[in-house]
């Protein structure tokens, strides 16, 4: 029955460090560590669509809001567009004074030269320099011995010594990174990194950065803790070395093999929001500051607009965020259940302002991150027949966007509250009606006329306000981005869906738009229409009215 | 700058144990678990939609091939519906010998009753009753004292056996659990449990299930680790005793949490396929056997078909995997750096098929999951204008899904091997029509008729085969359904996606379908036209021929 009758024979366990005195399992957490993103290079590398320098670039304004100090940008001497990208952050004088840019390079010297080429001018900047260490790289990859691995990684950092003197108007720190450490023999991880640590000489205001993957995980976590509290004792120049964790998660566990590699005396952590990154995706920075709050830790990082920072991200990789993805995916500060919704509501009630967080069920505030709690009611659940969500799809064709499926069910909820009775679909459309579709003031889309070219759009909408006619012009990259643009309010749109409702000549188009507009819980709006253009109008103008008149 | 100025205010840490003498972290896997599904309870619970019975059942068939043998498939008293899922199960004899299914409770007499009411008749069955116990929950949800809570589930322990005892044709089992264990007081916790096993007197013949579930997570996964140790040293009668793993991923260290766990003595964990579950889900029941193989131990779970297995929880759950997800998601075999894609070929080129598994970069063989690795080329990438999606979205609309974008990616790589030439759009456009629109053999599609009624399709097919027109006739819940019915293969659809190119009359619908024929790889093919039904049938039949001519 099981897929291999002795797996033994295929795969094999990776040897473990003997450590019984391993001392990390008695720490806790009690500090931030040097976040580093590599977002820009890991993350983007592993797109099936690489940004482009414009998403590179809105991606890297998006980190330094975050408050995130030091950002590997780019992998210069392996194509003109990275190098393009160094040049022009840094002749754009876009790098604030606190951030330091890091850029990643092979141990070749031509790709060396090209790589500090890249950085000319900067005022401060992390060259980060690797070779593969493991084993298996060294026999299957490289053929090479331990002696060829170690002499790669100080020939790198001659290297660095060597050009970093030839631009001295920059303050050059280095980072040396043992690729596949997490697999490597621990002793010879740490033979290497003294080798290169002999070239580099650190000083404590000039430490190195000693970068430690699990390039692949192999092993449960505090396998990977035991490693780095093994390599922390027996590094020399500890105090001119700053440790950094660098975890993927085949496993699963790369946030776990991080927070105890921290527990285990390690001072920086390098990943990427929300967990992109090669594969299985690096360790996701935003759980790992996130969770520093619940050990009542300040992650010195901005998350307080989450779903803001979401967007941005989802829009540069073309990946979705997981609705059950901590803190952030769309389900994570849901109650379905009766029970839970009972125990929260009890806590909120209970919870005083200057009290520490005590609501069953919500790890954190979901106001502190621009997020709130929703107690989602299902109608009909009972009676197996589905809930608001099946009922409209099945009977309307109408198939709505999660979120404003969480949105509607407090809608619904309210309507059941009132009346008490069972919502039968007619009803459920009812109210998606009058709260929807007919949300007509104080703005009532009247029609438009629009004008593309140059992948530019200019639009003319009319619209009573006030019972008076305006006409609007607005300009922008498609439809919405136009209209919003003719208004003149602070709106942001969060989230756009359409679909066909029905097919052939008689087809709809449906369309879900969720905007912000000033400082206003985002809401959806929701438009139909035969013409898919008009269609997305009205849901913005629908969800645009609803937000003024909450 | 940061979001809250003193955290320390508002959060705090949960109290850690203090266990100095720990063994688990000197513990390595050995051996699988004793498996628990919760997804058709805690998973269906925290659903939007939940799943139709005929949706559970078909999840429940789901877990018993892939050989889950103890599986929590209801809350009979909380709703007719799960109770009458319960009696299906039973009276219609579906469940497997050596598989036992385990019901939840609260500690209610009318609740327990009703509970054994639902069981009557099954050969053997668990029977899982819960309160919460941690300081928290006491004081804000029960507004009890210890005595109070102690006193709950001894009372509830004490109505386990009284029922259990008016129906003695059933092999009983018992499950406890104090919910919210992670934030109790470790001796209390140990204190309830060995008062509720005084009313339950467990044999090593007959042990209790004593569930410990991170209910909410709220530490590091070490810390949950050395709860249970303590537990496990503390507990009476420990040979009587299965202690069970139930935790959630509100940290992102789920998995980590039960991993350690098994090390600190833990024989049993409960969880959900692809970590669905409240909130962030509950434990991946996937990831944590797929795990055990890279520690050379056999799950004694059968994942070898995964895809097919992701496809019925997608659709029931009405929630997606997502591309990162460990071992299934749509990018974790894949490879995008030309520096990975070397040591992958290398390792490849080296393994030996009766060697141990040390492909670099491939935590596991994909092919043992019924996947398959890819090296993903990115076409013009270096020029910063993007790639094949980009090209194809931008000059022609087309919008493949994410897997076939992968796919799609080893043909043009084929063309370029073949050419070494940079690949513009015109020639991408070229490749997509040879390769996937005019796929026209064997089978050839001419036409068809629809006719639909009751929610089901009636389809009349035209086709050349060999040149011959052939008429076929088939019936399916939906127009491809259908077809496929028409067709005496064996046709699995495990994909399909469409979307509207342009707008107005001048719009068409362009399908995608991935299918499996027999043994054979899945494959997609493509369909474009201005009648929807008419795209996705030539999707089908694209899919079709290219497999049957790979």
């Amino acid at each position: 029955m099981s897929m291999l009758d002795s797996p033994a024979s295929k795969y094999r366990a990776y040897p473990v460090l003997n450590l019984p005195d391993r001392t990390w399992p008695n720490k806790t957490l009690t500090q931030a560590p040097i976040w580093c993103s590599s977002d820009l290079r890991d993350g983007n590398q592993s797109l099936i669509e690489p940004m482009s320098p414009e998403k590179k670039f809105k991606f890297f304004k998006t980190l330094v809001a975050i408050g995130i100090k030091e950002i590997e940008v780019a992998f210069p001497s392996a194509s003109q567009t990275d190098f393009d990208f160094v040049r022009m952050l840094i002749e754009g004088n876009h790098i604030p004074e606190d951030t330091t840019i890091q850029v990643l390079t092979q141990a070749r010297e031509d790709l060396i030269a090209r790589t500090f080429e890249s950085l000319q001018g900067a005022k401060k900047a992390i060259v980060h320099v690797y070779n593969a260490t493991s084993p298996a790289f060294r026999k299957i990859v490289f053929k090479q011995d331990k002696e060829g691995a170690k002499a790669l990684a100080v020939h790198a950092a001659q290297l660095l010594k060597k050009y970093a003197a030839q631009y001295p108007e920059t303050d050059w720190r280095f980072e040396y990174s043992p690729e596949t450490f997490s697999a490597t023999e621990p002793d010879f991880a740490v033979g290497v990194c003294n080798a290169v640590l002999e070239i580099l000489e650190p000083t404590p205001s000039h430490k190195v950065i000693l970068n430690l993957p699990a390039t692949v995980e192999v092993s449960t976590p505090n396998v990977y803790a035991d490693q780095i509290e093994y390599f922390g004792r027996h590094i020399n120049h500890r105090d001119n070395v700053i440790i950094s964790l660098h975890t993927h998660n085949d496993r699963g566990t790369g946030i776990a093999a991080s927070e105890l590699g921290l527990l285990a005396g390690a001072d920086r952590v390098e990943g990427c929001l929300f967990g992109n990154g090669e594969r299985t995706g690096n360790v996701d920075l935003v759980t790992m500051a996130l969770n520093l709050y619940t050990h009542g830790i300040n992650p010195q990082l901005d998350f307080s607009d989450i779903d803001s920072i979401r967007k941005v991200v989802e829009e540069c990789n073309q990946l979705p965020v997981h609705p059950r993805h901590p803190y952030v995916g769309d389900l994570v500060h849901t109650a379905f259940s009766g029970s839970h919704q009972d125990a929260i509501r009890k806590g909120f009630a209970q919870q005083q302002a200057d009290a520490p967080w005590e609501v069953p069920y919500l790890p954190i505030d979901p106001a502190d991150i621009g997020r709130s709690y929703e107690a989602v009611i299902r109608v009909n659940s009972q009676s197996g027949k589905g809930g608001v969500t099946y009922l409209l799809e099945q009977e309307y064709g109408i198939n709505m966007p999660r979120r404003m499926q969480i949105e509607f069910s407090q809608v619904i909820k309210a309507e059941t509250d009132r009346t008490g009775l069972e919502v039968p679909a007619t009803k459920i459309y009812q109210i998606l009606q009058q709260e929807y579709l007919t949300a007509n003031s104080p703005y009532h889309y009247q029609g438009h006329r629009l004008q593309e070219s140059d992948g530019l759009t200019d639009v003319v909408i009319d619209v009573l306000f006030d019972n008076n006619l305006h006409t609007l012009n607005g300009q922008g990259k498609g439809p919405l981005e136009a209209v919003v643009s003719s208004l003149a309010l602070d709106v942001d749109i969060m989230d756009y869906y359409e679909h066909a409702i029905g097919n052939g000549s008689q087809a709809q188009a449906a369309a879900y738009v969720q905007l912000r507009q000033g400082g206003n819980k985002a809401v959806y709006g929701v438009g139909i229409d035969g013409n898919i253009t008009t269609a997305s109008i009205k849901a913005l103008f629908s969800a645009l009215n609803r937000s003024l008149t909450a």
